[in-house]
């Protein structure tokens, strides 16, 4: 606690991953005044047609 | 934002779902007042493995 | 069974809500085909200091 | 409704999965004094590349 | 790590959510093979404006 | 996109979420190449009588 959730599109290599989480981990224990032990990050991917905007998949864009 | 995750069953077409996006956003457009450039939709996909109604896994069911 | 979530800045009427929850399920049911009855819709409302874009709570927004 | 969502790391069985859906709906139908009919539980399996703690994926953990 | 979310209606009182959180962690624990200290349990509580079943809102039921 | 959901205690300042809600903007942002002003920053704050982990309610605990 806290938990952190990231939903984004698919595509990310395990290294940006790995340095998005600690970076988070970071920004979230040293304002909200947590330890970092007690962070949890997680990673939702999306495909591009399971995300729309605009009334738009994502898969349907250029 | 709005943000709008709709959890289902997977099995949709693209089709299904591209329709089903820009129905949604039109609808949360015309009845929350906001932008539809604004409308996120986000399609969660559950095996019958990951769903279960009372106590029983979409899997078991017939 | 779907499960539509809206996370929205709260200050929308009920009945706002009302007509958009009536409109997502039509949505729903027709795009993605399920019967209206087994569509649940679900708002999450937040408050201006619970929300940020561009790094920025929507509470420091003018 | 009750909706319950639970993160998991992948990897469980099927008959794992079957046996916590039967058990939590139990629990949730016993003491929130809800039909079990109307409880529904969906898993979201996670791989270890999209989970971190402490600011350390899981995928990098022994 | 497992985090279990419950999506339900406002109204149960603070012995009831005991009771659930400590069954559902049981549940959890036994049936996914993991130490109950690492179960967490979310409780997140709707009021009747904010959930709707068949396009309709909880509030205007009866 | 990405969304980032924040779930934590109540109690935090104003001040502190608008800090933490920059620095996962900035950290999503550069590890996950990704313009700040589509990063968008959600809490969801729980009492501690929502919230349990090892079966026990935060707001059973000392």
């Amino acid at each position: 606690m806290p938990f952190v959730t990231v939903e984004l599109l698919a595509g990310r290599t395990v290294e940006q991953k790995r340095k998005a989480a600690e970076a988070i981990t970071q920004a979230v224990a040293e304002h909200l005044k947590v330890q970092p032990a007690s962070v949890y990050v997680i990673f939702h991917e999306l495909s591009r047609e399971n995300l729309a905007s605009d009334g738009k998949l994502f898969a349907d864009r250029q």
